[in-house]
């Protein structure tokens, strides 16, 4: 066993601080990474405060995890030692499925979460990418396009991917109007990805404020949802909307900005249900979907995507002291676009 | 002009009673139909008491028309005197449209209801199928095809088109487990289509009182929605599900029973917004969508199909004069499976 450092929450809502833990003996098919970076994924501050009742603690939240190999098992083929690696949502997966399905693996029973899940088969919490190192079976590791920093190429890993697949599920592409609903660590993702897949981005941002920021990054148009002119403009104009917002807000008014067949794609959770209005859908054939992460294999095709168009995250990067601050301001939505912890700073 | 005579309500919620008005004059490119039989549709009921606001008196109900042909106009090629033809929830499209778009015309501006809708660029209200005869423009007749009896057929022009269209755009099909959500007009007709698409089909009722009837038309599975037991048993289980059912239901309850990637697709629409917990379409990529009726192109495809499988409604034909009465019972779900006027008893 190697001891690793970290930062860990050890009751809910309880600030982050050291914490000293161990990481599991590197098995034949495992891969021993020395984490550089990790971003700040809101979903940390809502597992953190245990705002969906499954926390473990002590807490080590991390899953957009960017580092390098500093060993490999007997058995591993598809890494060696100094290459640059990440760790997403998740670790295993498929423990109760006859067979991994590759490409839809993020939906089945039996994933291992990164964090704040139990290693297979053992009641051992698995502890997040804050912290100085991580083991993980090769099956689960990312290969980092050499291209990319890894500290702006560390948000990819949640960020990137729950834009990434939607994105691709619903065939983002030329001809093709995408609406960018929220304008935040995944929204600024989503703008890029759906522009570099060439589809006409609009962003749906609650006010004009990140306009230059939208623009720049990729997007053509950029409308303030504060302004009810903007429903009257866009009605029946959009193929699909990824809404990235996890406040409540009218999903109906932003069915109505889609075309017949489009789709509006949940990836934000609201706490409480959303009332839905029949003849939002049905006049349209328009649909509301989910959609969460992706598989592994869908990962890996988003960084070589990312790779190839030069594509990482707006980051800000803060030491670990800082950790405690970065999550209030990202609950006052005071960041662009995502918090990145430089490893190196837990000394 | 000829005259025409029917059934209207005069007034929001009024009984229907016998009307003499004016149908239009044959132009060259419409059909002359001596109506034989009209299906009573759910909806029938909902426009004469004005449900959706929209509702134009005298209303002369009925959108599923089947009788046969009396005249053509000079440019008609498709239909000669004699031919079984039905109508059915609009009679001209796309008005406003630079050109009509024959897979998705319900779902454009410009549709002309085949009741309580106005002629194109006048303000002569159309009247619907509760009466002896119409005049419709050709590209707008169905073909009946001549193995299907003009009583039974009638319902196929709305309560058919409203299942098949999700069933064929959702693709049931062989290896699709599909339920059938409410045993009404609407569902009776899901169960016989799905089935001769060759999906396994499961009903879901609120009581098991038309199990019998389910399973002869060709459920494989019929659960009784009351049984809480009927959630756990069939969670994750179905790949599509047609929801006819317009009263007010849990919609996250069926949306988990269906797999990764299912769909939740609603024909039967409430009249209030229906909460809808986001958790119900992210953990699984579930959608939850609407459709309406279908295309003229679509709406004879069917027909054909329903040809081919010697597929109709089962029905209780009905004279003019029990109309009313005909209207409670299907409020009180007292049909198996849809009413048919018989014209003849117009008298």
């Amino acid at each position: 066993m190697a001891i690793a450092k970290g930062y860990a929450a050890h009751a809910a809502s309880a600030p982050l601080a050291p914490f000293t833990f161990q990481r599991r003996e590197p098995r034949e098919d495992d891969v021993v990474i020395a984490i550089r970076y990790c971003g700040i994924c809101h979903s940390d501050i809502h597992m953190v405060d245990n705002g969906w009742g499954a926390s473990v603690y002590p807490l080590v939240p991390g899953h957009e995890i960017a580092g390098v190999v500093t060993a490999v098992g007997a058995k591993v083929t598809r890494f060696k030692v100094g290459d640059h690696v990440g760790v997403g949502c998740f670790v295993d997966s498929c423990t109760t499925c006859a067979q991994r399905d590759v490409d839809r693996e993020q939906y089945m029973p039996g994933l291992v979460l990164t964090y704040s899940g139990f290693e297979p088969g053992s009641s051992t919490p698995t502890y997040g990418g804050y912290s100085d190192s991580i083991v993980v079976k090769e099956g689960y590791v990312l290969s980092i396009p050499d291209n990319l920093p890894l500290d702006a190429a560390a948000p990819l890993l949640c960020a990137g991917i729950t834009l990434y697949s939607p994105l691709r599920h619903w065939k983002a592409g030329p001809g093709m109007k995408v609406g960018i609903l929220g304008m935040g660590g995944l929204g600024h993702m989503g703008v890029k990805l759906a522009k570099a897949m060439g589809a006409e981005v609009t962003v749906l941002s609650q006010t004009l404020s990140k306009k230059e920021d939208g623009l720049r990054l990729g997007a053509s148009h950029y409308y303030a949802t504060s302004d009810a002119e903007t429903f009257t403009r866009l009605a029946g104009s959009l193929d699909l909307i990824i809404c990235t917002v996890s406040s409540p807000i009218d999903w109906n008014a932003y069915l109505s900005l889609l075309k017949v067949d489009g789709t509006f794609v949940v990836v934000g959770a609201p706490e409480q249900p959303v009332p839905v209005n029949a003849f939002a859908v049905i006049p349209h054939r328009r649909s509301l979907a989910g959609s969460m992460i992706g598989s592994i294999k869908e990962t890996q095709e988003m960084l070589d995507f990312c790779g190839r168009h030069g594509i990482v995250a707006d980051i800000e990067t803060i030491g670990v002291a800082q950790i405690n601050d970065a999550y209030k301001r990202v609950l006052a939505s005071d960041v662009r676009y995502r918090f990145v912890i430089d490893m190196a700073t837990l000394g």
